[in-house]
């Protein structure tokens, strides 16, 4: 069978025509994008894609179809694709030195992109839109519901791992009047977040989580959160995260944990995402994250919002293609939107999810009352 | 150093004070009680109470301590232990033959004292205290929250794993119009449901989960529920238990877990409980249901209110003294009294929790919203 067989008949078990008239149909430009489908799977996509060699109106819909019937699996595996699974067992891909690395490729030189795409605090992760309509009232209402679900009040010392540009530290300060710690190993976000909280009660450290002895006094924090960032810790470190969350916390203390996660338990990434948008990321199971918590933390609860990744990343594409002032052809302009828009399919599909987990060292007294 | 010196200490470490003045202190009546304590652990505790060798007015917060501070880790396991820890990971003690000896040896034979303590539906599950007073309107409130997490509404074929005396059942039929399939391995509850159920749509079915031929008849349910019934299912049977319910379930059909759950995995139960009360039972971990359901169910919501399982239980020791007709120094009475009160302060000290994980098959269309 050729490889425009395999293509057509994967894309007809999933209702996608190859050049027919839906939004979400493939249009083909050059048919050596079957080949390299077939050859290399998401990353020959993906790339055959960003090359300007297929088309497709409704990228998200095509996703939600391609990841709703795992339409990846049907396609063999590439040996590039299996010494990939290799590394992602042998080696910790989220080392010290590698998690500094990542954050330089993945944040620093992206960083136009994002401030063309996200609300004006600079969000980088999912916002919450059972209330809201704009992207900027998802992400204060995404805070809100972090600080609700914390319990934060006034006084408080809250640890935030991997604060990002910082606008949730600025938020528990501002409006819970609690002092912030924030990590973070990009030089470039913790110098934004430090500007954000001008006089605030907000430190940043450039460093990594493991590295207590240069954000940690000794005093235990009232609580900790951590937004976005667990996707880059591996599966090798969960346990070494936990623990170390677990030890600057006070007990009983609260830590939201903020993260995407996966139907199931694996050891590497995507490998489109994995080399274009999110190196050595990983995305957790429940399996995964309930081992790495056990004796440390009790789950107190745990609420899956998933759904609203899917407009977070069809405002922030909206965004992206309004405000990049560079060429609709080009190579990263079409990465970028493939990026956001194959995601924003796949938490319509359910195959991926959004959970906020709110977790205590050993356990609150008197239980925990879920906050929506 | 003496076993009197090693329980003194114990005791002394959770701040219990042995012949001391607080409710919660131990009263010790025969000193061989130390011993027994020392060379058998929680089953020489449970046993030595049942023969009357030590009390305590306020075993619930004895308990609460002992199980915050994890004092059976403190104790040696002793040989018998180790065999029975040897036998869990060996043997499926929660095969069919056995799983329906354990139905007969704790339900039937312990019949009276659970009509004794529990409330007029005879539930023998955590009850929802949110907006509830009385024992009867947490049992209501819990029926009310699962069919609402369910989404229930009239004309759908629901099933109830492991139906007990058939409350939810009646509930769902009367009140949302639904017909229920009850499954259940114990002949008294299955005809108990069906007398409760009178001219309802409820069929009950005596048999195990895994003989889908004798309650199901290809037509997949729209919903289903399992309500403190997966604490007998046994970590190797665990993923055969999501298997099943997946397969006679609709796509997109939601399934509501009620368990009670463990912060650690384990394959085997406390032994006191599981000689004298839950023979064979496991209490599961998250990582064992998350490995569980891979590939099967989306997790839509994981709602703990463990804290309840602790009113429950005082409030089901309340009627059962209340209620029960024997002597109060007889075996049994102190036994249904320990395991009550010991269970109290297990959920007290969060060591335990009460789960309901709302799953869903493949996903529902458009997320789903916790419901509290």
């Amino acid at each position: 069978m050729s490889s425009e067989d395999i293509v057509r008949r994967l894309a007809d078990g999933i209702g996608v025509c190859i050049n027919g008239p839906n939004p979400f149909d493939i249009q083909v430009r050059n048919p050596a994008a079957y080949g390299r489908i077939v050859a290399h799977g998401s990353l020959g996509l993906g790339e055959s894609y960003m090359d300007g060699w297929w088309d497709c109106d409704d990228l998200a819909e095509l996703f939600h179809r391609i990841s709703r019937h795992q339409v990846d699996r049907q396609l063999r595996p590439s040996a590039a694709l299996v010494a990939e699974m290799l590394k992602a067992r042998l080696l910790n891909l989220q080392s010290l030195r590698r998690a500094r690395i990542v954050a330089t490729e993945h944040y620093d030189q992206t960083i136009d992109a994002y401030r063309a795409m996200t609300d004006r605090w600079i969000t980088l992760s999912c916002g919450y839109w059972k209330d809201a309509g704009t992207l900027d009232e998802a992400q204060e209402a995404k805070f809100s519901l972090i600080a609700r679900k914390l319990r934060l009040s006034a006084g408080q010392r809250i640890l935030d791992v991997g604060c990002g540009f910082g606008a949730f530290a600025r938020f528990a300060a501002e409006r819970f009047g609690c002092s912030v710690v924030g990590i973070n190993v990009s030089v470039e976000q913790a110098r934004a977040a430090r500007e954000l909280a001008g006089s605030l009660p907000v430190e940043v450290h450039v460093c990594d989580y493991r590295q207590t002895s240069t954000y940690w006094d000794g005093r235990p924090f009232d609580a900790a959160v951590s937004t976005g960032m667990f996707e880059h810790v591996g599966w090798r470190n969960y346990r070494a995260y936990m623990t170390t969350v677990a030890e600057v916390l006070a007990p009983g203390g609260l830590f939201l944990l903020h993260t995407v996660g996966s139907n199931t338990s694996s050891r590497m990434n995507d490998p489109w995402f994995d080399r274009y948008i999110f190196p050595n990321g990983l995305l957790p199971s429940i399996a995964q994250i309930g081992a790495s918590i056990e004796g440390l933390f009790v789950m107190e609860d745990w609420h899956n919002f998933g759904i609203d990744y899917d407009k977070t990343l069809l405002a922030w594409n909206a965004n992206f293609d309004r405000n990049w002032p560079g060429s609709r052809t080009d190579r990263f302009y079409r990465m970028w939107r493939y990026y956001l828009l194959a995601a924003a399919g796949m938490f319509r599909s359910r195959e991926k999810q959004l959970w906020q987990i709110v977790l205590s060292k050993g356990g609150t007294r008197g239980g925990y009352a879920s906050v929506r």
